[in-house]
């Protein structure tokens, strides 16, 4: 049985059982009006700017980074409209969202600016996720949630992150925060930012740490190869390198109720956690500074499941699994604890189709890799699609 | 079981049988006397320096790269005598192994004295393999086998390359090279490179592709962490880049038995191996450029076993297995497919103890891996330990 099998029975359930299981999706993104309007009056990137397209139509371009290959990608309604998140929803059977703003957020901003524009646009989020439609088949929930911004420039007073963390509790459908990997300049290990995991687990926000800047292009050469280099080897390095900064900078034995969610599957973490664990306690420096072993840490985060493949998320959910033998006493097989912590997205509205169709191959390959992992039964599947989401999240349904 | 009372039970059997199961070594290195000598006369990284130690006794240390933490790492004869090498290959019952120079190779010299120097390293290091003990209990095989060196080096000839690709074939004992991520300066994927890459195949030279630079250590951040970022993250990163930038070349496709063999079990190749195949389906500049999805690739390379945990070890066999099914109809699941490609390493002299004493715990960790991938039977574990080896350098016992 293949997911396309499978969706159709669920379908066919949902109209003859009280319960369904929802598809929640935590990773996709929005450039809100707003911010689209201050991409819009820049001249250097990140921007957004009019050209002529090649069927002689004017069109909008995004050049997120400079240096970035080619001239930017087409941008349109899909990144600000709700109606066409809305749709996209639809398209692929999602009931719920969790939309975030896509990087590189406020970074480029100076500090007095990021601040009003990061309070303004988590009201603008709330708005976007206060007014959208009701959850079909889940009553009490809509449709749209959000993880707001916080200011996190360069220059920028703790006081003025601290402030927007209290905005954005009082704002209830905005539960978590997205962030990227610099910090106020010098990174998440920098101890400036203390307050703010205090603060952060003290307002139980989910932290979604999500990669902007890839590494150093000069590493992938001097051949014409599109996005492909910094998109599927840079992001998932810059995450990696984040969050093994945080864990040796002991941020997760302080704030052990941390909740941070990894983009991309947390990037090459999981591959890489015995070789960070055997450099660690082979390092001098460093050996004996950490409460636990490296891999230990992996059970205390959170992964989306947006590798694109079957194996990855079976590899993801044991490295999960494992890291409580780090802890305890290791016990039984049980892939099912790893998928506890990994949680279905599509990185909507990146990676559309290469040719107009209603479905987007990106998307539908991650739902199938979720119902193709060979260790995962039917319980893994419903926790990663929405139930460990909404669980995250503390939704009932 | 456990793999200690395995050893103990394969050493009993050993005794009893005709025939026994070979543990080869097939990443273990060797600063060779004439190098260190080389290494000794510099006054800039990469250096081997004299200072008084904590203990008021002269020691040796190595400086590899400029801007490496602290003051390098004490280095003594375990990098060079052979006499150590077969010590810690007879405390860990190895039987053969495969010895490569370390990095940083001949990368920071002058072409004309790259080339000098891989020949004469090259012919030392027949003579180190040549002479050599029998292998014990492997009539006709000797303990010592090794990967030569090529003048990779920036401005270097590409017929000075092809001069010693000769040279190497008639060194009997040297059936692989060991080679960098730089090329002639401009990386692997240089087209420069393709008369060299004909030559290889054609040679039916082994590859051990090593990292040395990582990536730019500013995405490391400003904190005391020794040297565990750049060897943790940046080695696997780098290799991964290298490895990617060959096959979106298209040198895999052009060369499809050219034997890459990729060092730390292929960075993060394996865990993001899927987002590189959507990548670049979704990016118009290379969607149409390679022959299969990138994630054929993988059943065309050979990966160490020097991941540090069997999580990681059962998922590269994983994904190497899977990677038929991007080639022809996809099949039963078979763990055993994907070890065919996998060997033992344990990249000796570095990771030694941080205390002294008889075993090393970065080599334990890996035979402990090996014996604990929960998908891999015994024909597994004896391929990955050293059948593998044996079969990939046409060596027969």
């Amino acid at each position: 049985m293949n997911f396309e099998i499978y969706r159709a029975m669920e379908k066919l359930s949902r109209r003859t059982l009280s319960t369904k299981v929802p598809i929640v999706d935590i990773h996709t993104h929005v450039y809100l009006p707003r911010y689209a309007e201050e991409l819009r009056a820049r001249s250097s990137a990140p921007r957004i700017y009019r050209r002529t397209g090649a069927d002689g139509q004017p069109e909008e371009r995004l050049l997120i980074l400079d240096g970035e290959p080619g001239v930017g990608r087409p941008v349109g309604p899909q990144y600000w409209e709700r109606d066409q998140k809305l749709l996209f929803m639809k398209r692929h059977d999602i009931d719920i969202s969790f939309v975030s703003s896509a990087n590189p957020w406020l970074d480029f901003l100076p500090p007095e600016r990021a601040h009003t524009l990061a309070q303004e646009l988590n009201n603008d989020l709330e708005e976007y996720c206060s007014t959208s439609p009701q959850a079909n088949g889940f009553p009490g929930l809509r449709s749209i949630y959000g993880f707001g911004l916080l200011p996190l420039v360069s220059g920028i007073s703790v006081s003025s992150v601290l402030d927007v963390i209290k905005q954005i509790n009082t704002l209830p459908h905005i539960s978590g925060i997205i962030i990227g990997t610099r910090g106020v300049g010098n990174g998440l290990d920098d101890e400036i930012l203390e307050p703010v995991w205090e603060a952060i687990q003290q307002a139980n926000l989910v932290v979604f740490i999500h990669p902007h800047y890839g590494v150093d292009s000069k590493s992938f050469g001097n051949k014409t190869n599109g996005h492909v280099l910094p998109l599927a080897l840079g992001f998932p390095f810059e995450t990696t390198i984040a969050i093994t900064r945080l864990i040796l900078a002991g941020v997760l034995d302080r704030y052990p109720n941390l909740r941070l969610l990894l983009a991309h599957s947390g990037g090459a973490l999981p591959q890489l956690s015995s070789r960070l664990a055997s450099c660690i306690a082979h390092d001098p420096i460093v050996a004996k500074r950490l409460k636990h072993d490296a891999r230990y840490y992996l059970s205390k985060l959170y992964f989306d499941a947006v590798a694109y493949g079957a194996e990855e998320l079976g590899f993801v959910s044991d490295v999960i699994r494992r890291a409580e033998a780090y802890n305890s006493t290791g016990g039984e097989y049980n892939a099912d604890v790893g998928s506890t912590r990994m949680l279905f997205g599509t990185d909507h509205p990146f990676f559309p189709p290469l040719e107009a169709s209603q479905k987007w191959q990106s998307v539908e390959d991650n739902l199938e890799a979720i119902w193709s992992v060979r260790t995962w039964g039917d319980s893994a599947r419903a926790n990663v699609l929405g139930l460990n989401a909404l669980r995250l999240f503390d939704l009932e349904c």
